[in-house]
């Protein structure tokens, strides 16, 4: 079944238009992202090892290493948080590589690892001791090769950030057993994929980082072995069409055309399958891509950029159906999506990527932090009661540590390169990048800017050995009417939902205007999605907002009615960190005719409400003040 | 914590206003629901008998008692399809005694489940050969006292309807097995409670089938053991709060003020409690069931009457949580619903109980069976894309035999008698009925309608020992300006939402007209029910409408926008078994705008869309003819 896959050059990623830029060459320096970064290194980090720690799942490595004896603590995938949170320690320290309480904690980690892996490289500590018999016995409920994805992960990600072989070593021993273990049977192998995928990703890291071939083969192996009825996928019970659908098994991914079942497996599905993409080139698998990236954004995506409709099964739902109270929108599922998106955007080099990308950055991604970077929702609703807080950890701890190494590793969605001398801006903030160019040498950027609260963005030149460099900037979607200048000459009009090319023989010192507009945009979305009908979602710029009861003198704010399309904007340094909030005019619905009952006769007549002073800020940073209610679709007069 | 209770009288049900009237008293002879029964009686029982065999839950039986060595086939909880399915046979046989082949159905199922009871009483064929050592480990899933209860149901309606004793003895011996073993510790049993009630109103009705106090402290002690932690009810890994709603055991019944968790459940726990109210008049129970009545109807029911918003958990949702597409509405829950709202209705005589009865029966139930009787659904969505489709069983088979004894029993549910020689008419179909009266003696009525397609009812008394009688007519509160009219005398006007009371020295030929205003009503949803807003359910007496593709030229009729509110009728012989239908005028919603996304960064403009004649049917005959879009909520221009 797996198709010998030959890679004749060193070169990696070859069917990518772009090339990603390291992390580590990027800073950010900002006022939106860098604290955010900075708390996750000082705040996030520690706290997350000290909660690995005290909930057993570093014990469950000492337990697998016989250094403890006790009983296997928490849930069977546990492991797999503490590989997120070292991967994310593993991305802080290729930007602080100074940083004694990281390298003192990664080392802990990394020690019970390794003295983990059994002498034949498997390694799962709650297959470990009583449960060595049951290992690989289930693959579609039991994660374990969902847990060795993260394992490698952390891993690929320590040996970039640190040149460090020490995790890598691991991993490949227990990649290698792994590849021994799984693939057709006429290799006198054993046919098999994981329940919840994660593992094609890894391995095509993993094959990043070694240049090994025989990874590359495994995660072709793994993909097609999808929707075949492969026998170890089905030990356990009876495995109707539904329970299918939940690990995207039923049908083979080359005919998938829509995202389907649990949110987040889907989301590194599609990423493992563009990294497959991006070696072979095989055109079956983009056209798959594409046909489930439509159907996502297009009908199964909340505006928030948010993914997975359903609570049962964590799952997307039918198209157009996102309900707002019960959105599932997982956190781990929007990061899956910049995941997906960031392959995409490389495959390709289409805005339309870097878009999504940014919008779950800035929205579906970041509801899922407090502002103060100690709590996260796992579910992230557009419209509440009030009674959806923050936790500071969750029995399944996925969504913590998969924030944590997303934003120890933001720098790297910044910026690519291409194989002309090319090089794409995707994101905005101030900050600096030493960009490596594909001829040799590189370009030093330096970007200004107080994005995402107005769109007026400048590069400076600061050192390039390559005076044909061409600078591709990202024209989003919503900025209609942006321009370009370079030096101060006369603006150029510049496409939205594009990249706008500027060439010129830079030399240092040179600059690059570049103008979004960013007015209030009242989105009106399909009437099909049931939720949104007769309603408007504010946005600006990459931002959606939302209104919140603190806001609005203790008025339930899913009963406002917005009056007037005039809608100002207002930057409020002290709230919520410093936002721009939207100011608009209302009324409040006067819902006393359904007082007795659910279901009047005939439509009450009446006078429009009460009138309100309506204040939207924007939706990430909902559920930082007193509980309240909030909607993100707001009523239309 | 079993308060003992006495029972001084041999009077049951003593604080209830009503008291029902035998179903074998009343003959129901109309065109709407007479086909229904007679199809159940002749159709239904026959095949859900062979499903029962063919399925292996007779056979599970015949394992138990050894007469088969196999092993146990299907769900665990499978012997409650069969007990529930003997209940709807019993109701059959009591307004058919001379039924042969149901006789024959009867005996077979009855020889069976006697032959597999337990010496010491217990009777459950899951735990039976060689799960002995399980017995009552596990109350919280395991469904022992559910399926316990459906037997005794069946017992008591067996009973009831042929005075046999055959399976009423093995009822008791099961219920004195349970009340032997479950009970305060004080006492030396075990604490328990099921976790899925029905042993509640099962050991009510085997009380009032009996007279044996024990099992009313027993559905005292089971009530009183909800909600309070009890150990036997967690012998499974620990319990988070959301699984404790799941099966009402959040807090005590007395302090829960909403419906939650499992649907069904909360309509059996509700049924249970309000027949221990008709014994003891504890007023704290006659409260908690009002609160939660109100919170139902008020916040949490479809306007089908349909109840359990959510598919996860089977579950209400939190209030105004009513979406179309996903909507759950269990017919069981229906079921469930017009089993507590009669008990509601005999408590207080209270015309809202019975309204919603009726609406439930009309709609929200009736939905879950085919025109033809031979296949059901499960869940009743408001709105779908035309893939839901009646089946003719279910691997969780709980709803077809549910439906089959609730039409076996549906003359039960017209009258009900009072203690001052009152005759309660609940519900309106041609017919006749000999109604026993509290003094002595009876009066019999006949009915003449065409109800639900018209609201013109004519009562006439064809037998009457008692001069003074009083005839007590439910006037739907949608009957506005509805007239009683006694002999031909001048029209009185009567108040909706009550009984209207109509006394007159009745001798034999007196006539009585009710004349119920149907006019169509176009319903509009209290605006926090996000799928309603915007939109209209059209109704007319009883029954609520939807629309249907095939009626509408192939258009998603979730497309149509009502333009006009003056809507016609027309009584169509031939459709759908002969249904009124609604006429009205709309368009086609123009979705053009939105055919490169889901959001418009504004609202688009544009012209009301292509006219299109509307025509609505009645909600419960949807998904009988090809397949296609339907919705109940529909626009509004």
């Amino acid at each position: 079944m797996a198709r010998q896959l030959t890679n004749p050059s060193t070169q990696i990623r070859r069917y990518n238009r772009l090339r990603p830029v390291s992390a580590r060459s990027v800073q950010i320096q900002d006022a939106f992202w860098s604290p955010r970064i900075a708390i996750n290194r000082s705040v996030t980090l520690p706290s997350q090892f000290q909660q690995c720690e005290e909930t057993g799942r570093v014990d469950n490595f000492r337990r697998a290493s016989g250094k403890k004896e006790i009983p296997f603590e928490g849930i069977f995938f546990n492991d797999s948080d503490v590989y997120k949170l070292l991967e994310a320690m593993a991305f802080a320290l290729g930007q602080h590589p100074d940083d004694e309480a990281l390298i003192r904690m990664a080392d802990v980690l990394i020690t019970e690892i390794a003295d983990a892996q059994d002498a034949n490289g498997y390694l799962n500590t709650y297959f470990s001791v009583n449960r060595v018999g049951e290992r690989w016995t289930n693959l579609k409920d039991m994660h374990e090769l969902y847990c060795a994805g993260h394992l490698i992960q952390a891993a690929a990600a320590h040996f970039d950030a640190t040149e460090s072989t020490r995790l890598l070593d691991v991993a490949k021993r227990l990649a290698d057993h792994i590849c021994e273990t799984f693939g057709p049977v006429s290799e006198g192998k054993r046919e098999g994929a994981c329940g919840h995928e994660e593992i094609e990703l890894a391995l095509a890291a993993l094959y990043k980082a070694t240049g090994n071939d025989r990874y590359l083969n495994q995660v072709e192996y793994f993909l097609g072995a999808r929707g075949q009825e492969v026998s170890a996928l089905y030990t356990t019970p009876p495995t109707r069409d539904f329970d299918r659908r939940y690990f995207q098994d039923q049908v083979p991914f080359r005919d998938l055309t829509e995202v389907v079942g649990h949110s987040v497996r889907q989301m590194y599905l599609d990423s493992g399958a563009a990294d497959l993409y991006a070696e072979t080139g095989d055109a079956s698998l983009l056209a798959a891509l594409e046909a489930q990236w439509r159907n996502m954004t297009e009908r199964r995506m909340y505006v928030t950029g948010g993914l997975g409709a359903r609570w049962e099964g964590e799952a997307f739902g039918a198209d157009w159906e996102l309900p707002s109270d019960r959105a599932y929108a997982e956190t781990c599922a929007a990061i899956g999506g910049v995941m997906w998106n960031w392959r995409m955007l490389q495959i390709a080099g289409d805005a339309k990527y870097a878009d999504q990308m940014e919008l779950q950055l800035y929205n579906a991604m970041l509801a899922g932090l407090s502002l103060d970077g100690a709590s996260y929702f796992y579910q992230n609703p557009l419209s509440n009661d009030g009674s959806h807080r923050r936790q500071p950890w969750f029995g399944c701890a996925c969504c913590p540590p998969n924030i944590a190494r997303l934003l120890a590793s933001l720098s790297g969605y910044f910026y690519s390169v291409d194989d002309s001398n090319g090089v794409w801006a995707h994101l905005y903030a101030a900050g600096s990048a030493e960009l490596p160019l594909q001829g040799g040498g590189s370009i030093a950027l330096k970007q200004e800017t107080i994005y995402p609260w107005d769109g007026d963005i400048r590069f400076t030149v600061e050192n390039t050995p390559h005076a044909g460099a061409t600078l591709h900037l990202r024209i989003p979607e919503w900025a209609q009417g942006a321009t370009v200048q370079v030096n101060g000459e006369a603006p150029r009009s510049v496409e939205a939902g594009a990249y706008a090319a500027v060439d010129h023989p830079w030399t240092t010192g040179d600059t690059v205007r570049l103008t979004l507009p960013m007015p209030v945009r009242a989105l009106t979305a399909d009437p099909r999605i049931a939720d949104a009908y007769g309603k408007t979602a504010l946005a600006r710029g990459p931002l959606v907002y939302c209104l919140e009861q603190i806001d609005h003198d203790g008025v339930d704010v899913r009963d406002i009615v917005l009056s007037d399309d005039a809608i100002g904007i207002d930057f409020q340094k002290e709230l919520l960190g410093g936002v721009t909030v939207l100011r608009a005019a209302g009324n409040v619905l006067d819902r006393s005719a359904w007082a007795a009952g659910a279901y009047l006769d005939r439509a009450p007549g009446g006078s429009p409400g009460q009138a309100i002073a309506v204040t939207a800020v924007p939706y990430y940073a909902w559920a930082n003040r007193e509980a309240g209610s909030m909607t993100v679709w707001v009523r239309k007069g």
